[in-house]
Parts: structure tokens; C-alpha cells; sequence
């Protein structure tokens, strides 16, 4: 945890926050803070700064809030994911959450083990505590956006054109295409395929709303190693 | 497993290997393979290649292997990591052998718990299986080198100057530093602390070696995020 994040309910007055949760114990135990030190602090989806210690008990700890810096440049991407299985989804929660990522939209995909979808960690309570675990690592307050979308047609036919518009829209498949490009600086949207990869099928679907096929090399590569290099590489 | 790895003792001829283990029941129960089947093969150290189901029986696998093609192009690379937590250690020796790591140096930092060093997981056989592993998923044949220097002072003083001769060296650092450089294709040291980051007086020894400072922006990343995100940046 290298930033608090605060919630609006954690404040008890304009300045100030209590906090009583897993946050204060990281404040106890890892941090062992004192009165009057202060410690990185970041409101979600706003603006970070530094917490003061004002008071520290046996049930919580209050700091004295200054906010003043903005969170980091996020990435210029969507993220269009085959949904990954339950451990890896976890892990690339919070790994796109860390980069910067602001708009995930995991998807179905033929190699998507069905059960995939039932997991608990696709409620939104879940997603959203990885994604916190992500923005805490990073020190950043910006929540991503994560859409669900169960079907693969009808959202690459009806809804992935208009995400799309006004990006360079790739898809991630191994093949005689071109190296995935370098150092982008515009809108970037990216497909990336579930473990196995997408059936050719799916690469036609795509590629007939816009996506173009790029490679990364013979190497083949868990989607978990696979998402961190392409966003290096392209950004 | 998209690669099944030989080792010599595998040989019952010259081209053939019996099959009794994990890699048997892979063949079995994921690829479903029948007799006359293709499967692809490497051996370990060496050529990859095509190994076709002669016997299925309720014991193992035969198969008859002809081997041709040579393993993908290493990374020119020497990682220097300071030992991550156990069960971070098991993942990234996995990330790094699919990605073409072929030597690894684990090395102590102030900021590296004792206890890690005590882990089962730096047995030589368990560091191999992750190994392995990896390779196994990026089809490659080539098992990286892991060397364990428990002791940072005198490995960066004594023997790090011989193994960063004819390397750009460079030590990755949050800080007023140039940023990370993109697609070399010279022969690289680089060197990644651990979790909290180096302290000053390392990246000082690291400097006086002969290593130069870069970071990769304000976003802080866990060590199995920054593993992936400086090689596919480097290379």
C-alpha cells in the first residue's frame, strides 16, 4: 500500500478523516506511524496529497487531510480482454489497475471456460477490490471502468465500433503479422485473447470491425505476462 | 503446456521417449492425443520438434521424435533481482524463462526479509520445476542459469564488474533519473530491487559498478509487473 486511498464516508470533517479498517492497521503495522507524521493519501477519483496523524487508538486512527496533487496520467487505451479464469482475472485486476489502464471490457471468447463467467470474483464488489489493490500499489485514485460482456457477436458487431472510433484498434494473435508497433502517443484499442487464444472465427470478427492482427514474437506467453509487455510496448 | 520438454533420460531409443509422469497425463487428458498424433517436443538444451503417439497405454505415452527446429532467440540479458517473496519468486522465474531470460542473478538487498533466503522455493529442483514451467508455455528448450549471491556488497564490488563487461549496465530506480531506453539490441545488465525498492547506498555501489539509474514514471509496480514491463521495454 504505497497510497490510502479514502472513500467520501471515511471524512468526519471537511479536512479529516477516521479510519478502522484494514487501511488503519496498515497505518499500525507496516507504517507504524506516530502523531504528527504523515502519510501519502489519495481520494478516490480525485485528487492525492497527505494525511496527518491527529489521533491514533485502539479502534482507529484520524488524519488531518491536504490534497493537492493530481493522480497520474492514465493510459490512452481500452482493454478488450478474453475473460481470463478466476486467479488470473484477480491478478490482472489489479495488474491494469497499477499500469494505468482506464476501460476494461472483459469478454467471452470460444476458449472461455463458460464457468468462468459464475465466478464470485466478477461481482462488482470484488472487481472493485482488486482494482484498489492495484491503485493503492501504483499510487493512483483514478477507478478503472469494467464492462462485462458475455456475448462476443453482438458487442464486437454492435457496440465495439462505436468504443473504438478514434483509435488504432489491434488485436494481440500470434501469426505471420506485423510486430505490435512502439511508443504510441494516440488512442489505443487492444484485444487480447484467452489462454489458448481467440479462434480464427473471432480474429475475423474483429478484424472486419476494424482491428488489425499484430504479434508479439514465437514466444507464447500467459495472458497475465502478456497484458504487462503489450501495454510496455505500446506506451 | 504448449511445449512438452525431453530430458535424455526420456530416451528408451534414439528417437524414441516413454512418457509416465505429469507430461503423460497432460497428453492424455488435456490434448486427448491418439495414436498416429503430433505433438510438439523439445529437449531440454536443445532442438524442438515433433514427437508422434506410437503407444497409449494405462501407464504412459510413447512417442517416436524427430527434431529440427533450434529454440527462439534469447534475450541478451543478465537480470539482476533482488530476491522476491517466495511465492512472488515462483512466478516471476516463470515469467522470466517465457520470456527468454537465460541468466538470473538472485541477490540480497537491506530491504529482502532473512527468512526469504531459508525458502524451500530456491531449492535447486524447485527453481528448475518454475523453470520448466515456463518454458514449457513459451515453447522454448533453453533452461535459464540461476546464481545466488546472499551477500550484495561483495558480489557487486568483486564479481559483478566481470559480469556486466561488454553490458550496458542499468539499475531500475524510482527518481529524477533518464527514463528506461526502448529496443536495444546490445547485450544488457539490468537490475531490479525489491519490493520497497533499493536503498541509496545500494544504487550507489550499483553506480560506482558501473550501472546507470533509469525509471519507468511515477507508477510504483510490483516486482512481478516491473519483471515483464522493463524487458518487453528494453527489447
Amino acid at each position: 500500500m504505497n497510497l490510502i486511498l479514502l472513500e467520501p464516508s471515511d471524512f468526519i470533517g471537511p479536512h479529516q478523516v477516521r479510519l478502522t479498517d484494514r487501511r488503519w492497521q496498515h497505518i499500525q503495522q507496516v507504517h507504524q506511524a506516530k502523531l504528527g507524521e504523515s502519510l501519502r493519501v489519495g481520494l478516490i477519483n480525485g485528487l492525492m496529497g497527505l494525511g496527518t496523524v491527529t489521533a491514533l487508538d485502539t479502534t482507529g486512527v484520524t488524519l488531518q487531510i491536504a490534497l493537492s496533487e493530481p493522480p497520474p496520467t492514465a493510459l490512452p487505451l481500452t482493454l478488450v480482454l478474453a475473460l481470463p479464469r478466476p486467479k488470473m482475472l484477480k491478478r490482472t485486476l489489479q495488474t491494469i489497475a497499477s499500469m494505468g489502464v482506464k476501460r476494461l471490457i472483459l469478454v467471452n471468447s470460444y476458449r472461455v471456460e463458460k464457468s468462468f463467467w459464475q465466478s464470485p470474483f466478477l461481482q462488482a464488489a470484488a472487481i472493485r477490490e482488486q482494482l484498489l489493490l492495484g491503485l493503492e500499489q501504483a499510487r493512483d485514485t483514478v477507478l478503472p471502468e469494467v464492462i462485462l460482456e458475455k456475448r462476443f457477436k453482438p458487442f464486437v458487431e454492435d457496440r465495439l465500433p462505436a468504443l473504438t472510433a478514434d483509435s488504432l484498434a489491434l488485436v494481440a494473435h500470434p501469426g505471420a503479422y506485423p510486430a505490435c508497433p512502439r511508443q504510441l502517443e494516440q488512442q489505443v484499442t487492444l484485444a487480447i485473447g484467452p489462454e489458448g487464444g481467440w479462434i480464427p472465427y473471432e480474429v475475423e470478427l474483429l478484424t472486419q470491425a476494424g482491428f488489425s492482427p499484430v504479434q508479439l514474437g514465437e514466444r507464447i506467453l500467459r495472458v497475465e505476462t502478456a497484458v504487462p509487455v503489450l501495454l510496455a510496448r505500446l506506451f
